[in-house]
Parts: C-alpha cells; structure tokens; sequence
C-alpha cells in the first residue's frame, strides 16, 4: 500500500513561501508536494474537525486521547475535567506541556490496480507545541465559547454559560499554532504504467460526513423550535 | 462543555468482566460507565475505522500521525516507508516502540441547555503497547493484505499483490492488543433538572459516514467493471 506516513526529514529543500516556518518535525521529505503551511489550509482543516488527537507522555510513553478542541485566531484551546490527566500535568509542568495535536480528515479511499499504491485521500492537520494552563477568567471564558462554536457555530449565545460552579470544575490549556504542518492528498490511484492494463477496477470511493435529522430531547418543551443553525444542515 | 477527556485514574474501582484486562492507563475514573473492554466492541470500533492516530515519543516530545491500520485477530497492523520516522524507529528500538495508537468515530453532537453539557457521541479505543518491526516474510503479507482489506474488504484478493521491490520499500510494525480499552458515549445530553425549563433546544445531531458515487481512474479501461464490494456501498 502506498505509504501515508510522512518521511524522516533529513536535509528539507527550500520551503515554499508559507505562513508557518516549516521546522524539522514540519517538514517530510518525501511527499512533501502534500504539505502546506499557509494559515488558510490549516485553518480550514482545523475548523472542520470536530475532535482532536491530544499525544503528550507521561512516565516516557506516549498517550493519544481524542477530545474536543477550538481556536481562536492562532491558537487553540482543549479542555476538560480538572482531575483531567493531560489537563492536570499541565497545570504542573514548567513552563507547560509538550503536545502534538492532530486533526485528520478522510475524504476518500484510494483503490489502485497494485496492493502498494492503495491510500485515502485525507486532510490533516499536525500540530507541535508547548500546552499552558490558562487561568486569566476572560481567556477561560473566551476559550469555553470557542468549544462550543466549533461544535455548533453561534450555539455559545444560544445557551446558558458556565456558572462558577461549572467553571471551578473545568481546566483549560491553550496551544499555539506556531511549529504546524497540513498535509493533504487528493486525486485518483498513481498506478505503475505497467499496471495500467490490469483488469482491476481503479479509482477513488469519496466519504463525506452526513448528517441525519436533528434527535430532540425526550423532555424538550413542545414551544422550543429547531434553530436555524441547525435546520439549515 | 462536558469533559470528553478521560479522568485521572489513582483509585480504579472493581473492573467488570473484561476480555482485556484494565490497567491504570486504561481505566477512567469518573467516566467508568463508558468504558468497555471485551474484545467485540473494541473489534467493531477499531473494523469501523480507516485512520488511526499513532503516538509516539521523539526526542522526549509527543508525536501523533494519523495512518492505515489492519487488524488480524489480536494485532494490529501499521505500515510505511522503510525512511518513516516512527516505522525507522521501530527498527531501531529494542524491544521495540512504546506507542498508543488511537480510533475514534463521532456519532454525534449533543446540544445540551448549558454550554457545560454540550457534548458529542463518540466511540474510540485507545490502545498502549511497544510496537514492533515484523521481519517475517510470511507475517509481512498477511499484514499488507490485511492493511489493504481493512480499508476495502476482499480488496487484497483482486489487486496486483506487492513485488519484491515494493515489498523492501515497505516497513510493517505490530502492535499487540492487550492494554486496549474502548470508551463509548451514546445518548442525549445531560442537562441539569433546573435548566429543563430554559428556552434552549436540545437534543443529538447524528452524523454519519457516507459514500459518494465512485470515481474510476481516467485511464480506466472500459470494459472493466465496477466489483461489488464497491457497488453494495
């Protein structure tokens, strides 16, 4: 199968103008055709994800949970229980937490007439940093409306917010989109040439996120209406 | 917003009958209701998947890249160019790659009332262990066929099987499911009593995976046809 995995990047050419500074864990050697750092790419991607894949170590092994995230200009926000591993380390650690944050997308399988050059198409989104503790309580706030916006864009005002209470039992950390690679491939199979006249069907299987009818609460009142934010998709 | 983020463990309550057998990194909290650990569900959830997030540690930081998996019996299959960094580091490393390797489907956006209880249905696994380098010939084409037939089933049986070249450009690690645990959250969301009345719909947006009509190869030749196994999708 063809390999999805990024390259040892041993000696990167010259990047291409870009809005992150590609670095040596941004940068793969081989496809790196399929890598970009303009913030619109990695925006994009980012805001379409709904969940994240948080790596950090702890006692030297890697741990990789997928939770729910938002961003704001560029930088991003998690967050969770106080009594929260990742959360909790966090808040211990100086001057804060190595992370790695990915988002992926999968857009569509890649069938070739070779086993080896089968892939998927996908949109990712590979993030290198330091986490922090965020305590200032208008960032906490701001962070928390983030979460829910990229949920369900609007649904922050369309809610009730956090009391103290609720806010007293939620940490939050922050990560900087600083050292930030996206990585994409699109198109059909690159099959050998002399593959070409093999009798098997070639092409790509695209996936799409659908969505099904709304499911309302079994005690929702009979007076509150679908929003529109949500009817419309 | 709800913690999606599993809790710190240091008391973990009596485990219920399990196939795999909970640990310290694998037993949530105050969660617990939604972990499960008999081989089925973590089966069904890891099958579902295309991409996996795979973590491991560089340099004493996290790395998470999404890749293919397979699945045969109680391992698990991750493949790439011999130059991939975490494939390389495999090779290298005796025993082998601490590595948590990680799927996760979303089912769904829970709205609660409050924003604290917005919430998503999700199903994941999350798997710990030390990767390691397969070297036998016979167990690296079980792992590529299976690799290919995860992401289409039957697939690996009607595509040119990998050549003698292809085969030494490709490294295939296995990962060993033993400290494995799923974590499920299904439902509506969790509103508190006293925001019942709140004028705020409430209730699930299922999503779902779908399929888009298939895309054959430009240079198709015409008289190959669509297989099932894509035409039942």
């Amino acid at each position: 199968m063809e390999n999805a995995m990024p390259e040892t990047s041993t000696q990167p050419g010259t990047p291409r103008p870009a809005a992150y500074t590609p670095t040596d864990r941004t940068v793969p050697t081989r496809s790196a055709k399929r890598a970009a750092y303009d913030h619109e790419s990695v925006h994009s991607i980012l805001d379409e994800g709904y969940v994240c894949h948080l790596g950090f170590v702890r006692d030297g092994a890697p741990v990789v949970l997928p939770t729910l995230y938002g961003r704001v200009g560029e930088r991003l926000y998690v967050h969770g229980s106080t009594g929260s591993r990742p959360l909790r380390m966090t808040g211990q650690a100086d001057p804060g937490l190595p992370v790695c944050l990915t988002v992926t997308h999968v857009d569509g399988l890649v069938l070739a007439r070779s086993a080896f050059h089968h892939s998927i198409n996908y949109r990712s989104v590979v993030v290198h940093g330091i986490a922090h503790e965020v305590t200032d309580p208008d960032e906490r706030r701001t962070a928390l409306d983030a979460l829910v916006d990229h949920v369900v864009p609007g649904r922050s005002q369309d809610s009730r917010p956090a009391n103290a209470k609720e806010l007293a039992a939620t940490a939050v950390i922050s990560l900087d989109l600083n050292e930030v690679s996206a990585k994409v491939r699109t198109g059909g199979p690159n099959d050998e040439p002399e593959d070409l006249s093999l009798p098997y069907w070639s092409g790509v299987l695209p996936l799409a996120k659908g969505y099904g009818a709304p499911i309302p609460s079994t005690d929702l009142a009979a007076d509150v209406e679908l929003p529109d934010y949500l009817a419309s998709r």
